[in-house]
Formats: C-alpha cells, sequence, structure tokens
C-alpha cells in the first residue's frame, strides 16, 4: 500500500475530532474477483500525527486492485491508520454497496495508544 | 432453510460490528397465503467466527415460501445466527412494508454466548 | 372501541421489540367537529401476549368518529393496549398534522405491568 | 355533499391557474366498508368564478363516511367542480396510499365549459 | 396466471388516466433460479373496461416463483393487461432492483385498441 | 407598496431568464385577519430594464399587513411587475402553506408588453 | 402578548411529552426592522395544566410586529409557558432563518418548577 | 474491451425501451492516472438484439484501469452498442463525480440504424 | 480573467451533450462588497472544440475577488465560452444562494455559432 | 481577522444553547493555493457575553483569501471564540467540500472558561 504521510497535529492539547469520508473506495472481491465499491470512513481523535489527506486518497487508492474481504479491509486500514498515527481514538467504518440484494457496513475502533 | 456457512474472524482480537443489511426479504403471511415483505438487517461483533455472505442471502431465500409471522420470522434468524455463529452480540431487525395502513419493525438482540 | 386481540408470544423468554406505526389515524376535534390526521407510533415488550395486527387496525378505525384531543387519544390508547397486553414495556406517540400552522407530537410510555 | 361555494374571479381577463392540494382524503372502499386515504389535487383556469377554499374543504370531507372507488371518487369530484366553476380548464387528482403493495392514482381533466 | 378481472368502466364518455404502481414484485432469474425484484407500474385510459384492483394483485403475484427475463415479463403483463381490457392506451414499466451494481428499467406501450 | 426600482438590462440583445425565489412571504387572511405564508417566484425575461433585487425585497413585505386573498396576492404582483418593467415575458407563482389539510397554488403569466 | 389559555391535564398522574412545532413564526429584527422568520418548537412534560393549541397559535402571532433579538424570543416564550403551565419539564428551540449566510438555532429548558 | 453479448429481442414488433443503470463505473484519468467514478445510464429501444446485462457489466468493468476523457467514454461506449445491438434509438448517459468542485454529464444519442 | 483552454472534440460528427456543474462559484456584490455564492452549470453541443476542465475551473476561480450582478455574471461567462468555444448550442445557469429571504437563478442561452 | 463583537447574554441566569450555521465559509489551501469551501458550525452555551451575528459574518469571511489547513482553522475559531466570549461551552465544526472524492469534518470544543 503506499504510505500513509502525516504531518503535526496543530492543537496538540486539545482533544478534538478529524473525520475523513472517502466516497470512491473500490477493492476487488477475492473470491469472484469482481469489484466491490464503498465508502470508507476514518474518525479519529490525534495525538502528535495527523494523516495527510492527499496520502489517505492514495493509501486508499492502493486497494483498487487488491482482493480482500470487507471485513479484512476496514480492520487493515485501522491497523494501518493506528501504526501511522498512533491516535488517542480512532474509529474506521466501510459502507459497501449492494450485492445480490445485501449491502454491509464494518465498523471497528482502537485506542490501545491511548 | 439452507445451511449458513461460516469463515473464521480474520481480526480476533478486537471487538468490531459487522452489520448486513438484506432489502429483499420475503416470506408469507400464516393466515392469508399472502406475500409479505421487508428488509432484514443483521448487527453483531464476531467471536471465532463470522456468517459468509452468500450463504446467508441463501438462508434468507429460504423464507420465500414458508409462512411465519413477523414476530417468530426474527427471532427464529436470531436464534439461527446465535447457533451457527456464537457471537460475542448480536441483532436482528425486521422492518416490514405496510399491510392496511400498519407496517410493523421487531428487533431482537442476544449476548447469551458473550 | 373494537376490541384489541391478542395472540401468545411464541418467545417470551426473551426481551424484544415490537413497534407498529399506523400512518392513517383520524378522528375528530372534539371542539369544532373537524377531522384530525395523523399517525399513530405503538412500541412495546411482550410478556405473554402480543397484540394482533388487524384488531389493532380495526380498534385504531374506532376513533374515526370519535371526538377526542390529542394528548387525549394517545394516553387512552396507551391504557388500551396496557390493559389488553400486560406488556413489559410500551411507548405509544401521536404525531398529529398541522393546523393553523402548528403540529403536535404527544408521547406516553408505561412499565406498570413489570 | 356539502355545496362548492364560489367568489368572482378578480382577474378574469387573464387565463391563470389555481392548483389547491388536499392531502387528508378520506373515503370508505364500497366493498369492504374499509377507510381508504390519500390526496386530492384540483387544478383549474377559472372563468367567471373561483371556489372558496373553505367550502372546498368541506365538501372533501364530505367523502368520509361514503362508499367509493378511486376511479369514481375522481370523476364525480371534477364533475362537481365543473357544474360549480364552468371552468375554462381543470384537472382533478387522486393519489391514493397502498393497499396490499399497491398504491393507485387516477387523472381526469375537463374543458368542456372552454 | 391467475386471470385479471375487470368492472365496467364508471365514467366511459371521458377520457381519463388510471396508475397502480405494485412496489412488492417478484419473479425468478429464468438463469440462475435466484429471485428477482422490483416495481411494476400500470397506466392506462380505460375504455369500457377498468382492472379490478385486487385481481391485479393476485395476476401479479403469479410471477413469484416463474422465471422470466425482465424485458419478457414487462411485455408479458402488458399483453395479458390488453386482452383483458382493450384500453384506449396503456403503458407498462418494470424498475427492478440492482444486480451487481446495474438497475434496470423496461417500458412498453400499447394503442392498439384504439 | 414600497415601489419596484430597477436597473438598466445588461445584455437587453438577449432572450434570458432571470427568477427570484421569495421564500418568507407573508400576508393576512382578509377574511379571518389571520396571517397566511407561502413562497412567491418572479421569472420573466427583461426587456429595457430589470428589478432591482433590494427593492422587490421590500415590495414583498409591503404585504405583511395587508388584507389579500392568494389568487387576487398574485395577480396584483404580476401586475406591478408588468408596469415597472414591461418585461418581454413573465410569471408569478404564489405558493402557500396548507391551511385545514389544503395548501394552493396560483400561477398567472403575461407577454402583453411583447 | 396574547394570553396562553390552558385545559386541564386530562393524564396527570402519568409523565408524558406533548410537542408543538410552529413553523410559521415571525418577527421583527429591532435593530434593522426587518422581518425575521423561523419555526419554534415547545416540548414539555405537563404538571396540572395543558397549554391550548389556538391560544399558543395567537400567542406566537403576537410576535409578528415586535421587535425582538433572536436569543430573547426564545427565552421570553419560554418564561411565559413557565408561568402559565408551571410544566415539570419543558424546552423551547428556536429555528431560524439564513441571513447572509448565516442560520441560527436557540434552545433553553427549565424544570424549576418539578 | 470484454464483449458485448446479445440476446434476441422477444417482443421485436413492439416499440419499447429499456434503460441499464450502471453505478458503479470507474476509469483512470488519461492526463493524471487518478480514478475517476460515476453512473453510465445506457437507454434503447432493442430492433433484433437486446444486449445481455451480465456481458453489459463486464464490458464497463473493462475500463476500471483504462485511461480516457470523460466526453470519449460515453461516445465510445455508444459506439460499441450500436455495433453490437443496431438498435432503432440508443442514448448513453455518464454521470461523473466532482473533482474541485465540478461534476460533469455526458449524454450522447443515435439512432443511424433505424 | 485566466484563460479557457480547449483540445479537440473527439466525436465531432455527433451532437452530443456536455454539462458542467460547478458548485463553488463565488463572486462578490459591486454594490456591498460582500461576497455571493452560487452554483454555474454549464451545458453545451460542442462543434470543433471541448472546454479544458481544469481551465474552466481556473476561470470560474477568477471571479472570487471580481464585483459583479447575477446577471451579468451569467452573461459574461456564456460570452466567454461563446468565443472560447464557437458551440453549437450553449446555456448557462447560475443558481445563487439566498440573501434576505430571496434567492435567484439566471439562465441565459446561445446558438449563434450554429 | 475582523473583530468579533459581543453583547450583553439577557438570560445569563438560564444555561441556554445558542447554534450559528455559517454555510459560505471559503477559505485557501495553504499548500496549492486554491480555494476550499464549507460549513462552520458554532454552539454554545453563553455566559456574560452572546457574539453579535453580523460581527460572526464578517469574521469567517477574514478567512477568504488566507491560506489555512481544516484541521487548524476550526481551532483558530474555537480559540477566537473562547477570548472573545468566555463561553460556559463552546463548539465549532468545519464540514468541508470533497476534494478528489474526500470531505473533511473536524470538531473542537472547550469548556476552560466554565
Amino acid at each position: 500500500m503506499p504510505e500513509l504521510k502525516t504531518f503535526d497535529n496543530p492543537h496538540p492539547r486539545r482533544d478534538y475530532v478529524i473525520k475523513h469520508v472517502a466516497t470512491e473506495f473500490t477493492s476487488l472481491c477475492p473470491k469472484s474477483g469482481q469489484p466491490d465499491f464503498g465508502a470508507i470512513e476514518v474518525e479519529y481523535v490525534p495525538d502528535a500525527l495527523c494523516v495527510e489527506l492527499k496520502s489517505l486518497k492514495f493509501y486508499l487508492q492502493g486497494y483498487r486492485n487488491e482482493g480482500v474481504f470487507y471485513e479484512d479491509a476496514v480492520n487493515r486500514i485501522l491497523d494501518d491508520l493506528v501504526s501511522a498515527l498512533s491516535p488517542r481514538w480512532i474509529k474506521v467504518t466501510g459502507k459497501f454497496t449492494p450485492r445480490g440484494g445485501l449491502h454491509s457496513i464494518v465498523t471497528a475502533e482502537d485506542n490501545s495508544a491511548k
């Protein structure tokens, strides 16, 4: 995956919340090879570092031709953001478009760095 | 009912939430034999196992020509998912379309496996 | 009012929630005799009994030519459902359409049978 | 039915359009006796007369305990308005709420008085 | 298919439009056997006959366990309504839910009986 | 009524359309003295003159404590704009909020100055 | 201001919630004299008294030609309702339309009579 | 591009309209290499042939890693469908998601085969 | 204003429609100096040339600190696009946000180059 | 930045909430110099002082030609409002429009003056 770049949190003494919503996420189904589509929401309280917006876009584009299950994609994105940012709290949500009349939403959060 | 298949939870050490929304549920009214329609939402925190999406679709299609009351359908789907997954927590919601100007929503949850 | 019929709760060992929304409620204003319109929402946790859907429809139709204030209608429907069902918990909401630029929502709940 | 009252068109030399939308129409099904609900839209180009708003409300309330089919209700309302107003053009639309998963819209127009 | 019943057009001297929208149409895909879902809209100008609403509901339910392509379903429903009603004009539209990110709308009309 | 001020049409050689929508129109019912509310839409093709926006706002505010019927208000606003602007074409629409479950839309146009 | 009239709470032994939403509130800006528009929401748990709907409408109309700031209007309406009703709990919200790209919402509550 | 497969039009004697909407179209910008997203709508009157739905899905997926401008994509899809179907009439619309605050819609139609 | 760049129409033998919607247009009011906001829609049938998307964005940003009336902005943008593209047909629409309860829409079109 | 003006809280003995939503915020990206757009929401419980609405509008307009990151803008606006008002509690939210398929929401709050 493309590297997640960071910049220094300009207001580290305050707990505040940053939410980025990427509405154009796409990956491949590892079983059928067919494309999956969805939105990825990243919501976090920064500690020392914030994620740089352009690098987040490139990082998520890295899944475009990757075979990955919904449950796995959300947890991997969460793990990578925790590694890059060590945020005070973070939640990642994936909202995937319908397949056969079923749509799925996966949500995971982490505050291990707190 | 068709069998609910499972796969190993890829991130068992983290509590996270998976929600599947099936917008094309249909069954039969046990009294009138007339078709009922609605959406079934399944939301759970997996323990060792996740439900396989395609098998969930086939399982829900198993109600297509089955006579079942709203209250019963939701509780039976919940029971079957608890048996198959032993999830840390699970909630099943049925949102049924209007009949005679009345629409109904039934919600049941379970954390007996916790 | 037409009688509220019941059937045995098929899953009495579990606390679960049933919600019925009747979007075609109408009664008469006791002052002006003019028709009032609104939606009645009934949400409850059944104990031994569930309300039969068709009888709920007929019961609510019983208000069609009845003069009743908003505040009174909601509380009377609640009282009648408590008598018929002795539910573990119940809430009744009336959402009435605008009159002279004002619309009203009345909500009452009861857990006396718990 | 209550009488449709009129007032003199204040601008008879201009062709202009008046539309009244009554969102709280209710009548009875002549077969089952069950209440029907819907919206009635009246759109017309007045000639010498306009319909008085309050009398239109009372006229439509006159269907409250009347057994009438959708197709008939719309045509009867049209006929009564043509008799009362002799408008240059008029259209009546009934949009009825769902019954058994089916909702209906009936539209009739008339310019016989032109 | 269940028979389409009719009743005499109560206002045959006027051209007017009746539209019925059935939001709970379901059939089977003739290739995969999987259920399809959609809405069927029937819009027509009656001549001597109108379609009876309940029989239209039962007729459309007749497709529930029938294998039929979208293009074929809409044209067959149109043909059957033309046979039963000989309407002055009629249009049938099928709006089907998404399959693999694609949803389809098929529209056919007929005025051969005019 | 406050005067409608104008400015020279900056592009008189081209037919183009200007639409102003005033969502905060209020007047009084001449019968009951009760306030009426609605939106006034003015759409026109300017000839030599355009209406100045602020003066249009003040002009419409002039109806605030005026008793006027819907049908009359729309036609009077149209007449005053025709007098002030001599536009190539103009349409005025009033969309009034519900009274007793009925809302009204009145539309008048004029191209007498063409 | 017109007097707020009351009637006896028909169900004083139960805590329940009444909400009235007036979507056609208008007053004057005390600085510019320009009209302001908005919605006023009143939500309360009655004790011995309920507010009579028509008198609430007339009371709110009393602000029509009154110069008052948003913050002040909401608090004054709250004070007047507390005086008239001595409710167990009450909340008043004013949602005002945009001025210069800014819209405002003011919320105040009171349970001093509890 | 993957081949567009066809099947025989089951009702060739009637002019009727088929519309397929693919909401998950993605390609690459030929300048920046960045992914573009949008919906492709195909609407046509079949002559002898209809397009097979699954092959249309695979055909559109063929653009996933292709560099193509909006204007070109829509015209190429139109050309390929005309070649495969010789339809009586066809229209292709591309609705693309915003880039830098600008979103674009491109529409092209063809009836050369008529 | 920044220059409008063009590229060769890739399909000049077909009449087709390109629409660009810029939702983040802002300029200054020439009277008050206050910022105005709105959306600019450009819809055209290209002849030999198409407008390059990025240059259109920069061109529209050129109005950011420019004093210009609504009516003038739309006509100037139209004139500049006609000069740059000589399109077969073009329409420019400006939809401006509310000022004092009034919002405005200005539409101008041109086919002089046809 | 233009000065934030204040006026005396007219009801200081009550804790109540004032929310201002500015939907026309724009600034410049410090990296690219390109304009950013969004909405700024300010929600607070006043102590001795309220912010004057017009001065809040001018203050926010002060960012129009300022280069500032999303995270920084929200925190600076919060700091300036805390300095000017010493509110009992305050929250500032910035909701920014999409850039490259990503939109961002930043929320910060403060109760240091409590």
